[in-house]
């Protein structure tokens, strides 16, 4: 289904409006006979949520989840699950009068051309950053499945925010990230990144920033050739995170500035197992894990909803306009996004152990 | 097909092996009527094949293509259009003794623990660069519908080899980026560049680089929100092409380190039409295209194939173990690579021209 | 989604339970602009839903449809649209002691061997009948769609329950077909299957029936050549609703009796328009509309749930066993069907519609 | 690819045309390690290709496949395979006067319309009957990796030829099949279809017939519920060959004038395995296997390429006019269809088997 879900045989759809009925998602190709609940989703869920701290929006989004379908007894059954969240919060006029005159940065203009100004303008509709909650929901259940079965797991952190930067050592662990706002493990980083993010929306300004991944766990021997890589696969589904303008794999675009001598990753025997002495391929080469950790970061531009007027235009009269977005914005939409980008990884390997037999039809 | 193939509706297939009998393409859903034949292929095929120049590898492959099927007098008939490039200067014996000494950053391991050993391993089988040629031809194809049909054009130059940098202004052409050997279109840089990778040659090493890409012509309204945005699939396709370990749109990784009044891009009208005063977006806003050149940045990693010697493991034995990679090779794969990055990001457009309607069935 | 959805563009998702929470579809691929509220959907589904005459189940199932996305101000948006159904009527305590002593004729075997035992079985779970509901809300929007933009319409009725058969006249209405409860238009023929069906019921059995379908207005060129032919997804689509077991176009089987001039239609000018003096092709050549009736016969097994003790044989145990199916079950699924066959014919002709650019993005 | 191929991740496309260079498929999915090569492939072409006896045409198509791609040291690679077969007997002429006089029953009018007259309409092009020479090659490869796998094998063979029918018994073997010119194992009944053949030619005109197909060793548990069932994708892929308008699966169209204590199949114990006592599924209970032999009945329509002049018009000047067909065709298709519906069977049933996880992804 082009455009409302990705996957291969593990596959996302996500539906709904920010300011409709309900954000969904309906996750097919779960194997039969996970443990599951709610109680495996809502944390992560809450990781999410806005109005979490001083830093984040202060919308009140409960966001709660509820599993309608694909459960049986506790267990997944190999059925569609459908899960949904009931919006609470909205505040809808806030967007009445934008309707001819788009945001910048924001999608309200392309929205338009493409769905002929039949699509729901309220918070962005479907291209709202709401619908990442619908992408949680999916990721939460298979990154459960890959803990359940192959022991993998996705840890995604702030390392950067606006121009603080950190390097992260890879020995991190759930509870470093998530001791702090701002989601960043180094703590004494993070106290600068909340400073860069409250100075940011006290001029009524917002920063971006950038998230890395690391997934430990994975075999070797998933992906694909050519198309549908790791890179291609990992890459089209962190890309469909709103705010994401970039990403790179193990040495990225640094180690484009390199040598092959330097860049290349030997090969050694470490505990009887063929490991790299580096991972500047981030675990992927040809396409398929080589069985050390998936290693990505993934650029956020600064949020488009800034308190700043802005100039814009009228597209019905096509003259010049000002335009002052209200509502409550995030800032700096980073700190709320690992959730997000530990759910997209964890979709994207799960459908690829599926794929490759790692993971079998019935657990 | 996951992993032969890439696209919705208009879907390249790619098949064949370096050192096998052929590598060739299966394009589907090109519209018909198209005017066509292995004169439009061929000239962006050359631009691509080895041996071209000085900083090239000497491999002698004269890649001629042949249309087999889907073209009747001249014209796309709107049945699958099969083309294939014979194989010609393959010498298979340069690998055999390789096949329990994975090379360093090539896929040797990661086939093998994928295929069970069964894959073809001459010259990296299904896994080669030579693969791109299969996407140069299909891309051709895309290329020219779109131009025939949207007035699109794709073009992409190089813009650093190693660490020469270089900012090229928007307005270049196809010679000016053609002129030199570097395909970058700033011919004092381009000069620095052949020196660098001349010198990488000299040492036994290989050199990286980063391409940039320019669309120009795109309507507003091409793409999908969420899933299927313009950038998810663009960077699928351009992490299919080997060596490519990051992508950026836009004002990408630096843009991350913005604010949102900066990062906006500010709507205008320009000869009564809707354009932005700046493009940091990309040209993709929501996923979809606003009418803008979409540009994006893509980051290749120094060719693995490097001619010092380098430790490796023996997977059969499990011990430590000293490889040198003969045959010849790139010193430095950024030169041959712009027509392979235009072919990708031309099919991608030319799918999404599709699914919204802006190409028709029939031409 | 494999196993899960329908569809290329226009894609159909069922999701849900017989005796769980709900169940639902989600429409994607809808074109924006097409007005739609749930009173385009309730009729509909009202056709299909038990307890409507004396010779259905007498189960009270309201089917109330719901629309939860994709519409805004009563128009498609473009974005997907999900609808449930929330039951009300299960009484699960039937089922339970069936786990292993599986019921001849339903999925009991075979859905337990598929997901391990872990699939819903209360009343078949996603297996059920009761998912032709999703089916309907899908088709009820894909007809419409048809009928806003082509005037293309879908009628199927009811041509034999058990021996009683009957030829339709092609000129009949909708109300010819509702007006009695078999879904005969042949009112005669209709009080005798009737009678038929009560005679069944009465004797602790079940029959079963042939539907056909005749849809009108289909332009010529829709459909593909060799896969995905109109043939292919129409099949695809009616062997998708529980109990189907054959299906013929045109002169179907009775037709491989025939000779080539028999069975050719020739082409004749009626009205200015290009004919076929018969329509021994259902409307199909070389899997592709001719601009005459799609028409097309879906053969009906006797439903399997018989109040007539029945042997079958103990899972566990591996010994014979008997088993006497309770419940509230229908005597003829056939009645209730001819919704369905309409939504997943509409389904098929509103997606090859879009493919072929004969319905665009926005209406 | 819509139109262009068939499968999940098992995924034939087939490609080429009647009178161009070639025809050929790729065959995308297949596991690594299969022994393949021609031989596998060319005695299953042989019983396909034209000229094999007195009462098929008489066209010379030596039909000599090749592998091009995917087999390395005579094993599956894990990548595409792709297959050709060199056309060589194409006398084209014969077609150029029909460009504006469509040939009943044939593609001819549907295929100008959805192509605008860009078809190559020489033999039909993409359309023709020559086509399933590539679904031959692609389902030979199913067929031994299903034999190779899990001892799987489909069995097909006429059961009528005009009104010349037979039942025939279950345990027929491929000679009793392939003894007589007309495939059917009742050698009694094969010299009536014979006759039948040689009348009907003689008349210059054509006639239909059934094929039934009969797989066994399928285990329980393949198959999806709803979507693409078991009869779902055989209904596809068995349409997708020219000239059937008809399938059904076990008592089909005979079982809906049945009952359900009638038709329902008990299930027993043999042998100490799960059996039904009869078998009026077809094997398929719910879209999935239930361990039985799959069974249907595919009715094809008599040739439409009858030697008898025909009425039809001219779509230029939209007047009636009379047509000839000339060449060398078959009177009968059914004689050359069995291995093409073995072949069909063979991909779907492969395709399902990787889907569940019975065929692993290396061998």
């Amino acid at each position: 289904m082009i455009g409302a879900s990705i996957g291969h045989r593990l596959v996302l759809t996500s539906f709904g409006e920010s300011h409709g009925a309900l954000v969904g998602a309906t996750l097919t190709g779960c194997p039969a006979g996970l443990p599951l609940n709610e109680s495996d989703i809502q944390p992560i869920l809450d990781k999410r949520r806005p109005g979490q701290s001083s830093i984040t929006t202060q919308r009140k989004e409960l966001d709660s989840v509820q599993i309608l379908s694909g459960i049986y007894r506790q267990r997944s059954t190999g059925a569609p699950i459908t899960m949904v969240i009931h919006n609470k919060d909205q505040k809808s006029a806030d967007y009445d009068n934008l309707l001819n005159m788009p945001r910048p940065g924001h999608s309200d203009y392309t929205a338009k051309i493409r769905y002929g100004g039949y699509n729901d303008p309220r918070g962005g509709g479907i291209f709202s950053g709401r619908l990442t909650a619908t992408q949680v929901m999916g990721g939460a259940i298979a990154g459960k499945l890959l803990l359940h079965t192959l022991d993998i797991q996705t840890l995604s952190y702030t390392i950067s925010i606006g121009n603080v930067q950190t390097a992260v050592p890879t020995d991190i662990t759930y509870d470093d990230i998530y001791k702090n706002d701002t989601r960043c493990p180094d703590q004494d980083a993070a106290s600068r990144m909340k400073d860069a993010i409250v100075k940011a929306r006290g001029s009524g300004n917002t920063i971006g920033g950038v998230i890395e991944s690391i997934t430990t766990g994975v075999p070797p021997g998933l992906g694909e050739p050519i198309y549908n890589s790791l890179e291609s696969d990992i890459a089209s589904a962190i890309f469909s995170i709103p705010s994401v303008k970039g990403i790179e794999f193990g040495s990225g675009f640094a180690g484009s500035e390199s040598t092959g001598s330097e860049n290349n990753d030997i090969y050694t025997i470490h505990d009887n197992k063929i490991r790299t002495a580096t991972n500047n391929s981030g675990g992927i080469l040809g396409g398929i894990s080589n069985g050390m950790p998936i290693v990505f970061r993934a650029a956020f531009k600064p949020a488009s909803s800034i308190a700043k007027p802005q100039d814009t235009i009228n597209t019905e009269t096509m003259e010049a306009a000002r335009i002052q977005v209200r509502g409550r914005h995030d800032p700096c939409v980073v700190p709320r996004a690992p959730p997000v980008v530990d759910a997209m990884t964890s979709l994207v390997l799960a459908d690829h152990a599926i794929l490759t037999g790692h993971i079998g039809a019935v657990l």
